[in-house]
């Protein structure tokens, strides 16, 4: 890899790792306590396993996108790269759109199912929900972005050199 | 390719189109009626958001999967096949997670935020529901296995080839 490409690309990977554990640090740090009706509650991350998920997948990518950084420029392993960033990015978008799912539900409720918003109860809690959804899927396009460009190194699917 | 791993192949994607095929048929086809407490409802996949964008999602998956089998062998254009490949799975997975977060809310209710399981009031249509998940799964799961197939055809990761 050349020298300006090398910094680009991990200039790239420390934006993913800062996303991610930004997403993690937002929704750990994020309860409040309601009361909701006639029943006292504390909104907290640990409440929905949706959450849960979402917690432990962006840790994972966050230590991931740590040591990624360190990976010396000649090593073999980078040929691996490829197939655990495409791993790792397919999490994180699973926990995105699983508390996505969650949180469109607390925030609009389900008439027909009988749930109500909770967002109205908790809305410091929906907050640092919605920012750590922000944060998370800002990590998932760099993902994307580095996966696409591997592809497009290695295989060339636009047919843009000359065979 | 040779002839052998081409019929493997294409087999592999008629496999995958027919579990996203079944998927959408066993979700649209998913209705019923149901008295909640003193509410009459239709449990039906249009009244979550989520469940329509399993399903959207699924038909995306499944019309490209159809046409891709009658894609010619020589064709340049299955070098784009497995950026596609890899977008519209990262799709279906994200589907996937959303419908699964929301079909766990319908089973087991949520305490904290007041959420109702109504999986005992409307048991036939979360059958559907399930079955439609496992199908969705099922194709999934064999659209990475072509996609892992690709990397390691193009990339070699685990150095498998001497040098």
């Amino acid at each position: 890899m050349a020298k300006a490409s090398r910094i680009g690309h991990l200039l790239l990977r420390f934006l993913a790792f800062s996303a991610t554990l930004s997403a993690v640090i937002v929704m750990v740090s994020s309860h409040e306590n309601a009361t909701f009706f006639t029943i006292s509650f504390e909104a907290k991350y640990t409440k929905s396993p949706s959450f849960k998920y979402f917690v432990i997948a962006n840790s994972v990518v966050t230590v991931y996108g740590f040591f990624i950084l360190f990976l010396p420029a000649e090593s073999l392993l980078w040929r691996l790269v490829v197939a655990t960033d495409m791993g790792l990015t397919m999490l994180l978008i699973s926990s995105i759109s699983a508390a996505l799912a969650i949180a469109q539900v607390a925030k609009k409720g389900n008439n027909y199912a009988a749930w109500l918003p909770i967002c109205s109860s908790v809305p410091k809690f929906c907050n640092h929900m919605t920012g750590s959804l922000i944060a998370s899927f800002a990590g998932v396009v760099i993902y994307m972005i580095l996966l696409l460009h591997s592809i497009h190194r290695v295989l060339d699917p636009l047919l843009m050199r000359k065979p």
